[in-house]
């Protein structure tokens, strides 16, 4: 008899994103003919750069050429777009090998697939607020035990607190933890870590034969002199640390779908000896994984090229430029904001005692405006919302003048 | 401390393919200067259709303007191409609801991850010989117990011999099984089943509350009139099978990624009422994917339009005339042939006591031919070798050719 995964049963709820388009619709139900002003998901909204098309298009000619035409490619990712995503480390100082490279159809993926290369028996840490997927994923593979109301999380997860005491960037856990998930620049805070303090995770992560999941995926955002783009940049992080990242946020891929994990050689623990993890996650793509659109991969080498690399900052440019924006415009409304600065998100405290969801709900009665309520990230991101500045520039500025004129300005 | 996945650890050992390619670039080396002829991997040749191609240009001419621009999709595959799909189970005359199915980036990533909704307590059961992903996925994901070399196989999976006795297509297993893994038309052996075949196992899976997944990615290849080409073609198979399939074979997108799985509502067991699995399955596309390209499903839609399928269908009718020569030749040169008329494979018997790896390395250093050895696919496999048609139509003539120069034709 066929029977459910009962770790799948122990998630909470719905996942956020979904729940947030569901009172969207509903709202807008209730309100035919009034426009919906979008702060909410953080989804790309900005033409393709014409170079990363161009790319594509000649790989579709060479598909429509029997001479030319290839299948499957390697599940590792073809070789052109690994060799350019070696330069693109490179160019940070940093050595990467070619076999330490997996590109994979998005960071979401790899975030959620790579707690299967460790032990059931891990006991996991994540920032608080998190990206859900952390959690999730861990959740349905029976890493994270029962959902417990009295502490909004799961009992067998170590949640890192992050708020505004420690701006963002909490220390490492004190109880125990094998893996730990890290993101900066962060989803949904805003917020990015000195090299100071990933210099502590990682020099805690060694000592205590830990490993280090760093999701880099808004590292092209980073402006501040100084802040480290890779976890790679600090020393010793080779042996301790997996980098996840993706093309969605740096060349608008997240419908096209390409991003990569860097599974160093070097990485190991008492009893995965130097190269057990790289071989294990070969593995696991080579079973689970066919490998990445070559359309999309053919997009991606482009997107590194010194062509594309300009376009493509272009287009984060563009992003930040809606960030300052909406920083600027809501703390003169009063506001109190954090992140958005090396961030496309802003994370702003909610006003008046409001919980995520009644501003959430506020936002949208009274300004038309969707946000994400930051109590989907987490107890801590309770009485905070993340705004995103993905959007046209005109939608941003009537979303922003929108909330103002709320609050009188 | 961290580490690893013991059950990975369980994997007997390296990924079929990868070993074929390994054995093949040995030999190259030994043999600098000589060509070898590819009747390996399955993997397509032939062109990209005219229609399709043309759409996912359209697609990216979309994504290059901002106001035609789009970023994340549904998680389940965009509404466009879902309906294509019930429309292509409408000409069947199944009817499939549009939250039933679930566009993906292939077959093999839903042939691996299906398992993950079930209870870790699952019984599997796969023919055999089988597609290493069905087995490999349940090791990695703890359902398959400690390989056992003397049964050639994992102690907890239950094996249903396919072979040349039974046409190779085994009848439901007595014992225990909760997810029966089918694939018809078959890989590796290219046999179809009856449909007096499936109902006994649609019959089965109702009584046992079993749930079977049939993998339906070779369905366009079926010819022979009456021969189902959709589970959903059995009365009830609604309540007890989730169906898998694939762009990859029917319109060459090996490398270009879409695929999709159908998880009725109907379909339920005693601890998990109607529509639960498809509750899952949701959940878990939502959290651990973000959906397939947004340009392979542009042209996954254009391939089942009419004009798009006239021209697919050309393309697997291609593949068939090649499979038709290769079994020819090799029935011509004496050899016994299985397979190759509803299906691109033809499943060889070694002759003169070869092993199946032994008869690879043969035809390799004979023919220089690579074939795939089918002790790969399972310890009934061993004695056979798969041949596939995919090449091009000159390719397969020469490698033809020199199998039956071997045998003085």
């Amino acid at each position: 008899m066929a029977s459910c995964n009962e770790d799948f049963l122990r998630l909470a709820s719905g996942y956020l994103f979904p729940e947030v388009a569901r009172r969207t619709r509903a709202w807008q139900e209730r309100n035919p003919g009034k426009s919906v002003l979008r702060l909410g998901i953080g989804n790309t909204t900005e033409a393709l750069a014409p170079s990363v098309v161009s790319a594509m298009k000649e790989k579709l000619d060479l598909l429509s050429s029997r001479d030319t035409y290839t299948g499957y490619g390697d599940e590792q990712g073809d070789l052109p777009l690994r060799k350019a995503l070696q330069r693109h480390y490179g160019r940070l100082g940093i050595s990467i090998a070619l076999d330490e490279i997996f590109v994979s159809d998005g960071a979401k993926s790899d975030a959620a697939n790579i707690q299967s290369i460790f032990s059931r028996s891990s006991r996991i840490a994540v920032q608080d607020p998190a990206y859900p997927v952390y959690v999730d994923s861990n959740v349905a593979s029976g890493h994270a035990g029962d959902y417990d109301e009295s502490i909004m999380g799961y009992r067998s997860i170590a949640y890192m607190p992050s708020d505004a005491a420690n701006g963002f960037v909490p220390v490492p856990p004190e109880e125990r933890a094998d893996i730990v998930y890290l993101c900066f620049p962060n989803n949904p805070t805003g917020a990015v870590a000195t090299k100071e303090q990933l210099k502590a995770f990682v020099d805690w992560a060694l000592e205590r034969r830990s490993v280090i999941v760093f999701d880099a995926a808004y590292s092209d955002y980073i402006r501040t002199p100084g802040i480290p783009r890779s976890i790679y940049e600090i020393d010793g992080a080779e042996r301790c640390a997996i980098e996840i990242s993706s093309f969605s946020k740096y060349a608008g891929f997240t419908g096209v779908r390409l991003g990569w994990s860097i599974v160093p050689m070097a990485l190991e623990s008492d009893n995965a000896p130097t190269g057990t993890f790289n071989r294990l996650w070969n593995r696991r793509q080579c079973t689970f994984f066919n490998g990445a659109s070559n359309i999309a991969q053919a997009g991606g080498v482009a997107a590194l090229s010194d062509e594309g690399r300009r376009e493509c900052m272009e287009l984060v440019g563009y992003y930040l430029g809606n960030a300052d924006i909406i920083r600027n415009g809501l703390e003169g409304a009063g506001l109190a904001c954090y992140g958005g600065v090396d961030s496309p998100y802003v994370w702003v405290r909610c006003p008046d005692g409001f919980s995520s969801w009644e501003y959430f709900d506020f936002l949208l009665d009274k300004a038309s405006v969707v946000v994400t309520p930051g109590a989907g990230f987490g107890s801590r991101g309770e009485g905070y919302v993340r705004v995103s500045a993905y959007g046209h520039r005109e939608d941003i500025e009537r979303a922003v003048e929108s909330i103002r004129r709320v609050y009188g300005c």
